[in-house]
């Protein structure tokens, strides 16, 4: 059978949208390799007794699979505010929460909702290479600005450009994919407010936020000075539930009235709803690594740099480094090795996730062994 | 909180896109009443034996969840290819299948890739509600033509629309929604042959397609005869997998292929497809429900019929029935007596789920008394 990823089969017959023709499919390469850093996983599951947890209660919610689940996640809503409110020093209601399956999807209902044919969203980059896609997908114009040389933002170039593109979304991630740069609080503000000029939103698309550095603040603490600011975060990472599929935003109440004339029905499942909300029972569990992690970051920052490299400054759980005359020969060097990071990102740069301890070891020996052979 | 259902707060001053103002969220009324027969669920939830091997499943899954899911989720689709080559004369392969959280998820899909600005989707009313909801997210003019008296189609006015209109995607469902009308093989050859030379698809939607009447063939034994046919199914319905969200299709490989294009990365989440996968291991236990409720929807319709009732002949697991000069209080008078109908379609009819032989039966005296009400 042929249903994995290979060559395309012949549909030159097909109606497909002309901006869809020639294009590849998005995704890593899926590489079995014995130590993968490459999509900025979680490197710990979830425990024995977090997975018994999630299989009673889907073992209850499964009984009742024949009915819809609940359109409005009324319940999931509710301890997502909860735990939003513990980690900013705004207040977050479940009525300015909204969840879809992957932040993904969340980037998709705000673009079908407020983009669109005929607008235009506003990302600076380097940045998510999956942004232009959700403008292609919803038919809106993307446009770009550039970050500066240390992937930070220049705010006059920022207003510049929102004032001349009168953008509806203004997109950005805090801190940045792939380079991990956070935006700094009057970032957001300046932002903000030259979007609101324009009558635009600006969605920070945090991730990773939780994996921000002491003192790197979240964006979720100017909710209460914006009403156009959206924070999108997902369960993914910091709670380790990449295959659960759960994002999620904060925003002015309006914003999910809206995404309500956007959404499939019924768009999250009963077994979604179920696994999302034991995996927030256990927030202090899964979120006991996001610390350990932290610290793996900050010290293979460290090393890197030692060792005479470029790294960019992360609060994320992955590290920009660099530069090198020809990253895909370093990437392959790191694959002979066993290891698999992503070439992404402005040229010379590689990304590297952060894994388990073993992991990390095992990075930096293929790199030193890699850079030796190069 | 109001994170429920309720008045819409103040976003006059969101940057929404204009063909959403004014516009209601999509959703039956979700109203707390001892029977409900208002959205075609299937009345029976999965056995506990199911349930348990659902939560089995799932435990297994949750210590990986770390991971992001299979994004090709081939196991899910050879899965389902062998259900559906069982369920038609044609070979069905899982490179022909491909799923989705839902069958609207899958229409949604269908859509980002075949219509688009400039594009045009054509149905037949009166159809499923939700068509011309697909269509405005995804910027695709939408358009209809109509169905006869009988509720079937006129083949001359499908080719001349089709010939008029030039549409990328024809989507009509088999049996129709809410009518229970299914297409006959000689309307899907014609429909499939008129698409064909104007470029565009044919999606014929058999949501309901397990609850046809024996002689009632499936649009799936078409497929051999036109490269250009999709045909969607969901397991909401006959697999009573609602809460569970997933809908698929069959079509010529190279539609699974485009869809790759703009579908959201690891859409289908671990927990969904291993939820899946558990339920097609039970089909047999879980369509044996299907016989039943087919045989009660029969019962059903020659009971209204002898009523003195006009009623849509139904190969779907609900039945149109009329017709009334005041449907609204014939709703109301059923409601009064503890039942949800759903007040759906042409004017003068209402729509009717089947449920368990108690629920039907308290349908019959319900609508017993509220006629002598009226």
């Amino acid at each position: 059978m042929s249903a994995q990823d290979g060559p395309a089969t012949d549909g030159d017959w097909l109606p497909l949208r002309e901006e869809l023709r020639g294009v590849e499919p998005y995704g890593a390469p899926q590489l079995d390799v014995p130590v993968r850093l490459n999509t900025n996983e979680n490197p710990y599951g979830p425990s024995a007794a977090v997975a018994a947890d999630v299989a009673e209660a889907v073992r209850a919610a499964a009984t009742d699979l024949n009915r819809y689940p609940d359109r409005e996640h009324v319940a999931l809503r509710e301890a997502l505010a909860a735990y939003l409110d513990a980690d900013t020093t705004a207040e977050v209601g479940a009525a300015q929460v909204w969840a879809a399956n992957g932040s993904n999807e969340v980037m998709l209902q705000l673009l079908m909702a407020f983009g669109g044919p005929g607008r235009t969203a506003l990302g600076f980059t380097p940045t998510y290479s999956m942004y232009p896609e959700y403008a292609r997908g919803t038919s809106t114009a993307w446009v770009t600005g550039h970050r500066t040389e240390d992937f930070t933002l220049d705010l006059d170039h920022v207003r510049a450009l929102v004032a001349e593109h009168r953008p509806s979304v203004v997109l950005m991630p805090s801190p940045n994919n792939p380079t991990g740069t956070a935006l700094a609080p009057e970032t957001v503000d300046v932002v903000c407010e030259a979007a609101a000029q324009a009558g635009g939103l600006v969605v920070i698309d945090e991730a990773y936020g939780e994996f921000r550095r002491d003192g790197t603040p979240s964006a979720l603490d100017r909710l209460p000075a914006h009403r156009n600011l959206v924070v999108t975060r997902t369960m993914s990472k910091a709670f380790a539930l990449a295959g659960g599929r759960v994002g999620y935003l904060a925003a002015d109440p309006a914003v999910c009235d809206a995404l309500r004339l956007v959404r499939l029905p019924y768009h999250l499942s009963s077994v979604t709803q179920a696994t999302a909300l034991v995996a927030l029972r256990h927030a202090e569990e899964l979120l006991g690594r996001v610390a350990e992690l932290r610290g793996e970051r900050d010290d293979l920052v460290a090393w890197l740099r030692a060792e005479g490299l470029d790294v960019a400054d992360s609060d994320a759980n992955f590290v920009l480094f660099g530069t090198f005359a020809d990253r895909h020969r370093v990437w392959e060097g790191l694959l002979g090795h066993g290891v698999l990071v992503r070439e992404t990102g402005p040229s010379g740069w590689l990304r590297v996730s952060i894994g388990t301890p073993a992991e990390n070891a095992a990075f930096r020996d293929a790199l030193t062994l890699t850079r030796k052979e190069l």
